[in-house]
């Protein structure tokens, strides 16, 4: 839950590559613009969100694998993230918007602490330092094995899936129990869904979820 | 004084604009290598001193002044530092190398915590964890009024200086009496020039104090 009062209501989706997260995002936007006309539906990205923050994801999606040092990686991340909450996130919720958001913080906590640069404790130290208590109402866990999410992933052209494929299968397998592990330390939030499910299927539970979220909060 | 173990020397010069920094390092180089002939001297300055941190550099002098959130920049800055130590200042100063540094950590003290993302305190947490306890050997604060500084400034045309210069006198006050409160807190590592006098003068005093540390670290 979000340490801070809010009108809005904040969404993200996470997990690897390929397993349906910006698919899922776009359905999600319509149903939620038919279903409340009159409040704004956005749909953000990290690392992005905005001009300044997309410039700095270019930053980290261009260039050769490696070419920045993991600390500098986090920081950008990091950087992109400060941006992206104090000048979209935040008055938008204020301003009652619904935010369906690829990827947050704990994208972070599960890829930077993995390439070495920071500890995870550390990474929490200077997102509390950069962002407070700001986090989504609801996180959902899209996982999925490794195997089938960079089968997936392949198929597409992205420049960050491309770095992030060069990884290997076995850092991916350590992607998703990263992932796992937060999603269990914070199982209020986070609904893990099985995303080897069909679209349909995984669309109606995501739905069910929201719903939910939406006459608790009284917007709906 | 560096905590870490160095076989080289890391020399910073600080201070406002305008304030005869980058004269003073070409000026220290040609003399440190007459008097070295087999020792590596390096200029480098801050933002930048690599390529990635030259990219990271870019972010922050081009565009609209503002169009950064004060913790982004912040973000940036050290962003551009850890990638500048770990490159390039920490395996050159195990080499052997004397390192001129045109800025360092310093700076972000001084300049960040003015605009308002971070306070002083977390500006030195963020830099711990990502720099530990790196510090120069020596720094040498180019004091002088703000009005001379931007005056000298006025007739350069630097895309970081037309940025800086936009900020007005009493923003320039405000890091003159920074950068001279922290060379007084740390007055051992920290000499401080009068940068109103004549580049001679200054020239013959940072000599003097460099060949003192040379002599006691047994370089020459």
């Amino acid at each position: 839950m979000s340490k801070m009062p809010t009108k809005g209501l904040f969404i993200s989706l996470e997990g690897g590559e390929g397993s349906g997260k910006s698919t899922q995002i776009k359905r999600l936007k319509s149903w939620l613009e038919a279903l409340l006309p009159n409040r704004e539906i956005i749909t953000t990205r990290e690392p992005g969100g905005t001009p300044s923050a997309e410039d700095i994801r270019a930053l980290l999606v261009t260039g050769e694998v490696d070419s920045l040092t993991a600390k500098t990686e986090a920081l950008l991340m990091l950087a992109s993230r400060g941006e992206h909450v104090e000048r979209l996130i935040v008055p938008k919720l204020a301003d009652g918007a619904i935010i369906l958001c690829d990827r947050f913080a704990d994208s972070s906590y599960v890829y930077q602490s993995i390439t070495g640069g920071y500890t995870e404790t550390e990474l929490r130290q200077l997102h509390h330092l950069t962002i407070g208590d700001i986090a989504p109402d609801k996180s959902f866990l899209m996982d999925l094995s490794p195997e089938e999410g960079l089968a997936r992933a392949g198929e597409r052209e992205s420049q960050l899936e491309a770095r992030f494929e060069l990884k290997g299968l076995a850092y991916h397998q350590k992607v998703r129990e990263g992932y796992l592990r937060i999603a269990h330390q914070e199982d209020e939030r986070f609904d893990i869904i099985d995303a080897s499910q069909s679209e349909d299927t995984i669309f109606e539970t995501l739905k069910a979820v929201i719903s939910d979220l939406l006459g608790k909060r009284g917007i709906c």
